[in-house]
């Protein structure tokens, strides 16, 4: 997997972040996913295929983080993991890939976007069943950290 | 979406459990997903795209139910969800969504299937954030119930 690949990802979750919740995000440094697997509350996953890769995108959120996001994005405080805050970890996961694919067509390479699908549950692990690694990059905001996964073959 | 999309899933889990576990499934009555979810402890997950659809498919599992499947599958026990039960529920996944692209293929319709995903983690629930209808349909074994969940653009 090319870092040619991941970039454009890591753009767009500024940008999107930026733009929807007012809010900056400093990327950590990026590290092959080990077995020992960080987990979270709320995840949006997301496949993508094209005609010479497939792959799989995760953005996951402690509750906090995603509590304090959606207050800023739609200016209302939810008390709980509800509808609304499952519908803004789903909308930051579609833009992000909408943004990333933008990006990596301008270089060449395109991808369809399957239907983002979140989960919410504590504590919870997300497994790629890919042969090729696992790109894990945790990412800082005032609003709390997240991390997200990309993995392509 | 028609019915004509989901039937292929039903026939295609049937026959996986029933080659790979020798276990028989029932499925129950499908039902349009509410916004009332159902639970589960290990979900595998996957996308798809095709050129006038986009999907995604979920299968979720109590934590006793994959147990079981996975020591009928490797004919070896485990004490708890570990890699290798991830492991199959993410093989599952993976024939099933294989197998109905096979049979949707004689029908004419086609897709590609992303990375599958596996989540572990009690009592999550997964969303799938399209406006299009999700079906969930339960099924019953041997060793347990388990549901999946189809939605298609």
């Amino acid at each position: 997997m090319d870092v040619e690949f991941i970039n454009p990802f890591l753009t767009s979750i500024l940008n999107v972040l930026k733009t929807m919740a007012q809010l900056d995000a400093t990327a950590g440094t990026p590290t092959l996913k080990k077995s020992e697997v960080a987990c979270g509350d709320v995840t949006g996953l997301i496949g993508m295929t094209g005609e010479k890769t497939r792959g799989t995108l995760a953005i996951t959120f402690s509750a906090s983080t995603i509590l304090e996001i959606t207050k800023r994005m739609i200016g209302e405080e939810q008390d709980k993991v509800n509808d609304t805050v499952t519908d803004m970890a789903g909308e930051i996961t579609n833009m992000v890939t909408g943004g990333a694919k933008k990006l990596l067509s301008e270089k060449g390479y395109s991808f369809d976007m399957a239907i983002p699908s979140v989960v919410a549950g504590k504590d919870h692990v997300v497994v790629h069943k890919s042969k090729s690694p696992v790109i894990m990059v945790p990412f800082k905001t005032e609003a709390g950290d997240f991390f997200i996964e990309i993995c392509f073959e």
